[in-house]
């Protein structure tokens, strides 16, 4: 049987940016963890709803007619087919929850696209 | 379009104990949060594993054969199927997310079984 598994302790053992990490799954769900700075590709994921939850640091989910800022323990659920940027200021910690093979820059693709690593 | 959700926010406006309050929906999956004290029943969920996140406080999940302790910031995934009882010696709050629909007390039932509201 598996071990708890701690988040800041997953966190700790990288430091890549925009590169996220599978530390849990959930039926045919991943449970990633993404650090994450600058600006992100605008994209859209047209199968699935995006959720994210920002561990630490803060975060604007910029869409194409608002943007929404989140801060620590602040969740948003970016709905499917919608297309929204990512942009951080600052180094950002954020945990994800998506289906099993959603790619990270989802029909856009490009140099930003990375393989899910388990962690 | 939707607000950001605050998780710390959402947990300030309940206080009864071992009734999840759904927070968000990603999908056919919801987001829920739980404050808990004492000792839940055993019980199993015979289609779905269920991933437990503990925000505050302390919670053991009893298996038949071990226990798993979590802290702030730990998460585990209850295989589908396994019994378990979760408890907690003082309040404790935890974020849940599984299938919608998924009954808090599995297979067991009583007086224990929550429907779940949209907070």
């Amino acid at each position: 049987m598996k071990d708890a598994i701690n988040i800041d302790g997953k966190f700790a053992t990288f430091s890549d940016m925009w590169k996220p990490k599978r530390v849990a799954q959930l039926n045919d769900y991943d449970v990633r963890i993404v650090k994450v700075c600058g600006e992100f590709v605008w994209h859209s994921h047209a199968g699935t709803d995006e959720l994210f939850l920002v561990w630490k640091g803060n975060l604007c989910i910029e869409f194409r007619d608002r943007t929404v800022a989140l801060g620590p323990g602040d969740m948003y659920v970016v709905p499917r087919g919608t297309e929204h940027r990512p942009v951080a200021h600052e180094e950002c910690q954020i945990v994800l929850v998506e289906p099993r093979g959603v790619v990270n820059t989802g029909d856009a693709g490009g140099e930003m696209t990375a393989e899910v690593q388990t962690i």
